[in-house]
């Protein structure tokens, strides 16, 4: 086995990968970009060095530097991760001319799997099904055009090198087909430096089901069953489970079988993942195949009990697999999420900032991936995915339990996630039933808009104690300075007791409290004039409230932030204003305030590479203005009205900060 | 299925129980002692409870106060955890009569199988083979006595009533039988309320083995294979795995057989352990059953899939299994190391106080079933078992490579833990062979005592970076107090360097310590005048510091203290002090001061329960003078060298705080 590998990649999948080398004294070295310096992967490792700036062009796809550092450390092995070079056949290649042992495929295996084109013609020479569509060499706008019409509309636009969602467009009718295109390829080739599209039918309501594989050197291939990848943001998948509840034993065993004899035809070695789109009759087509470990490999190993990278490595030292097909029966239930640093209010915009506090979930079944800890710094560099949250359980309603009951006790402060969407998912019907086509999300108007949720009593009483004791501990504890918002601030004396008042969804809620004197660290608390009710608080640290009424506990998360109280509470955060003049309140509200707004800013930090409006331009409502580039991921900077542009501020190429100025408008008169 | 449920436990298994009841919709409720009232177990309930004082005979073991909580709560169900009422009839009565479900057998089977006697004769009458011994009623001393003669030296003493070593003796001649009756008989009392003893055949260089068997009310009994749970210190477990090496899978059917068969005999229903002994030979011989869930659970839950508690609760609401014995084939290894305050430098006291840091190992494959997060106190009046660590993986090698790992990544300060000889036992050459007879300990001469440690030299250099680091802040935040142990401390300025000072096993290490010009938080280091080299601090926070020489990273937890600066590397603990002088050095020192000192302290808080000396006494070098109880475990006070009693404070009954000045002696002239 090696005693020294590299690990060139960074976050979540940096730090698993070195977990299991930790367990196999195999020593681990990280590299890094100038923005990761602190970063968790490179704190974990045994050894770490920079490999260049933040961009992940210049760092992450750094080849020549990645392999100076393997030379330099006396690295015996790369292992890609996911993502960056995992799939660059050319980085597989180098290595291998380096003397380096590449922990996955072989560079003309993932050369001929990693084109689709090409994959498609093998999985055709094996009797796969696949879905029709192009996937011609021809890249001309006309030969495209005139495909598209043979196959007809929906149809999806996917890039030939990508992954990820990267590059990949759906195009409901002919009229928008040459836009989208070229949208597409432009992603393609900023994401992948390749501009290559295949086109393909778009099927209404497929599951997206995906099968492991395992290949050694010695010729042996097994499949570790299915994973289920259907529910999707932005044709990213954000859960995913194994089994899937659409298979049944015979149907994974042919797929199986298929995945394997794909995998057999291509010369395969190494952990694989061949993807299937199933449909409504049970018919499934294979997609493309993965040539690395998946985000989503902890499903699989917690339904077969093998640990994925340990796997890989002992491939990758010429090892043969231990493991016989007929053994690997899946047990019990496994789902994962990811959660994101992005706010699924807003199309699941990127969201980067400091890492403020960052509260696990554990318990019996419950893993939990991650890249980051409070006072990590989310960038706009990479992908915004902070870590995985992993269940297991006997069967799919108890493991839909503990995915709900964990992400319950799960909190992230200082940058916005969707942790709420996914506890709303984990507690949908159709989840429970089942029924997890592609469109999910869609289907079922989800993300709600915030205004449907309710605020519960809990919630404020909550607010209104950690700021009445945080209150306390000012007072107390900076008796020199004189903070504004202290004197001027949100509270008054009223009657014995104090008042404070909180803005949530446009309506107002007026909490009068005051000490008990029976009891230490309880109140009595009045929301909106009603009846006082005692309520105690059973803090245990900065971040956390435990409140007790009566006789009930519940576990509150809390953020005091300058003008709001932000809490987490059973999956739902919650941001309550603290009363503040009308205009700055609006301000501050978010895109509520948005409506007649004369600046648009930057919703984050990126890089303007399309400008589509002119100075002086009359512009419809929701007509895109610019495109904005950040993690990975294109933004559309809307009109939010009909209006005239009065000043553009950036070029295209412009790098801007979140929060800068690019555009002012005003109202057509 | 129950709505809601009261746990009469605290701790881990409180709050392990409790994970179940979220995912299931069952509410919690939790009762406490006045010692508990900011436990975990109770902020982290729906709903709490006091039921009197710090005592557990007064609190835990209160059943009148626990079943009014009941009532006044509305709980349907009672789950008792372990230890405390688990295991009493009388409370599975007073449910029964009180209209509440009681988590676990019937009375009568409890009755049956608690007395250890009883379930022998059950035992015989199916078959089942058992140790011979004694558990005839008379419990009068010569007809014991008479009985210990006929089964042969050495023997064991246990208490009927009792499990977890409590009331346990080894006598290992005719000579000592009377005393250590006597004392088992005493601790049985105190523990149990029964002082009724039985003895048997003790076993040489046996294994423990115990089956889990599932018992439904509808008929249905199976079995869920086996844990080995040999490493033991004071006759409890430590070490808890599954499955056992030493069973082939002829013998693992057998014994669950035989399982079945006695719980089917009892008419026993819930979860259940059948404990056997195995001997060299492959003979395995019934010992009691454990008619509750064990603290060993999760390795049963990791190799199976199942959730234990969750079967529990399912049997109780009058569920049938949905387990068929032929579905139910363990896969994997899993291992349970349990993390003690306790200081097994000193025969594994139990050490109190607050727990100041306690950091968690997380990973794929790792599980922490944990009582307690930093701030919680340890009081001297409960187990003093903080936590369990649960690691699963493919195969037994790579477990124990696991677990190894995980102890590497965790730490608590405050309080003394077995830390360091679990992952002395997870490195040693003879556990990986499997080598693991009841005896493990002792015959490994574990553990190792503190000085045949070495001092690695990172260690060294991360204390003096801590020192410094806190010196600079402290020296930068605090200008108008003045400490003396700054002023007067262990700096000196040295051309241009500073000079620290530690003592570790009685060697002294002369640290030279100066910024580096060319990096933020770089040093020159040189330790006794060895060649200076740059070492870089990569901190993370309070406790944390990942320090980096040359490439190499090592991540360490400290704790800087007034006169030592602990810190634990790679599953090791150190504690280094700082230069002082010598006669407070030595007290500092703990018991290497102990030599030639005059008074004898208590080691913890506690009560006196036995004075076995007077003042004017002459006694022998390790006579014992008292017997302190805590933490339900007998301490006795030894004289540290021949000398004379001229004081003892105490007398027999009296609370003792730790520390306490109990005895004065003096050398005979």
């Amino acid at each position: 086995m090696f005693k020294k590998i590299l690990i060139a990649n960074r976050g979540e999948i940096a730090v698993r990968i070195m977990a299991t080398c930790r367990e196999m004294d195999i020593r681990s070295v990280a590299v890094y970009s100038d923005a990761d310096q602190h970063a968790r992967h490179v704190l974990l490792a045994d050894e770490a060095y920079p490999i260049g700036p933040a961009p992940a062009t210049q760092s992450y796809l750094n080849i020549p530097a990645i392999l100076a550092v393997a030379r330099e450390s006396g690295a015996e092995a790369i292992h890609p991760g996911y993502g960056f070079l995992s799939e660059n056949a050319e980085f597989a290649e180098a290595c291998e001319q380096a003397g380096i042992v590449f922990i996955g495929p072989s560079a003309s295996a993932m050369r001929l799997m990693g084109s689709k084109i090409a994959a498609k013609h093998i999985a055709r020479d094996v009797q796969a099904p696949t879905v029709p569509g192009y996937n011609g060499e021809s890249q001309d706008q006309a030969v495209l055009q005139q495909e598209a019409l043979r196959i007809g509309f929906p149809l999806l636009i996917k890039a030939s090198a990508g992954g990820g969602g990267k590059g990949m467009r759906v195009v409901e009718n002919e009229a928008e087909f040459l836009s989208q295109l070229a949208g597409a390829q432009r992603e393609a080739l900023a994401a992948f430096g390749d501009g290559t599209v295949f086109l393909e039918r778009y099927l209404q309501q497929p599951r997206h089901i995906e099968i492991q594989i395992l290949a050694d050197t010695h010729g042996n291939v097994v499949h570790l069953g299915e994973r289920e990848c259907s529910i999707q943001r932005r044709h990213q998948k954000i859960v995913e489970e194994s089994p899937s509840i659409a298979l049944t034993p015979a149907l994974r065993e042919q797929m199986g079988a298929v995945a394997i004899r794909i995998a057999r035809a291509a010369n395969y070695v190494n952990a694989g993942t061949l993807e299937f789109m199933l449909d409504t009759d049970q018919q499934f087509y294979f997609l493309e195949m993965n040539t690395r470990l998946q985000v989503e490999h902890p499903v699989t190993e917690l339904v077969t009990g093998l640990d994925l990278v340990r796997q890989q490595l002992r491939i990758a030292a010429g090892e043969p697999l231990e493991l016989r097909q007929e053994e690997l029966t899946p047990r019990g239930h496994a789902i994962e999420v990811r959660l994101y640093a992005e706010d699924p209010q807003q199309q699941f915009l990127p969201s980067t900032g400091l890492i403020t506090s960052f509260i696990q979930p554990v318990g019996p079944g419950v893993r939990l991936d991650s890249g980051v800890v409070a006072g990590d710094e989310v960038t706009q560099y990479y992908d915004p995915m902070l870590a995985k949250l992993i269940v297991y359980a006997e069967q799919r309603p108890a493991a839909i339990a503990r995915m709900r009951a964990a992400l319950e006790r799960c909190a992230i402060f200082g940058v916005t996630t969707n942790i709420s969407l996914l506890h709303a998912i984990s507690l949908h019907p159709a989840f429970s039933a089942g029924e997890t086509p592609t469109n999910f999300l869609a289907l079922h108007h989800m993300p709600a808009t915030r205004t449907s949720v309710e605020l519960p009593d809990d919630i404020v009483l909550a607010a209104a104690i950690m700021d009445i004791q945080q209150d306390i501990q000012t007072a107390e504890h900076s008796m020199h300075t004189q903070n504004p918002w202290q004197s001027l601030g949100p509270w008054r004396t009223t009657g014995g007791g104090r008042t404070l008042t909180y803005t949530y969804q446009e309506q107002e809620y007026r909490v009068v409290i005051r000490p008990t004197t029976q009891r230490q660290e309880s109140w009595l608390i009045s929301i909106n004039q009603a009846e006082a009710r005692e309520v105690t608080a059973l803090a245990a640290n900065d971040n956390l409230l435990i409140i007790k009424t009566q006789h009930s506990q519940r576990t509150v998360y809390v953020q005091i932030q300058e003008h709001e109280v932000q809490l987490f509470m059973a999956g739902q955060v919650y941001h309550l204003l603290r009363t503040r003049p009308p205009e700055i309140a609006s301000a501050a509200h978010g895109s509520s305030g948005l409506q007649k707004q004369k600046s648009l800013t930057a919703p984050m930090a990126g890089t303007i590479v399309k400008v589509q409006a002119q100075e002086g331009d009359i512009v419809e409502a929701q007509q895109v203005l610019l495109i904005l580039s950040a993690m990975k991921m294109e933004h559309a900077i809307t009109a939010p009205y009909a209006g005239k542009i009065q000043r553009i501020h950036y070029k295209e190429g412009a790098v801007v900060q979140g929060g800068a100025l690019v555009v002012e408008m005003a109202e057509e008169e």
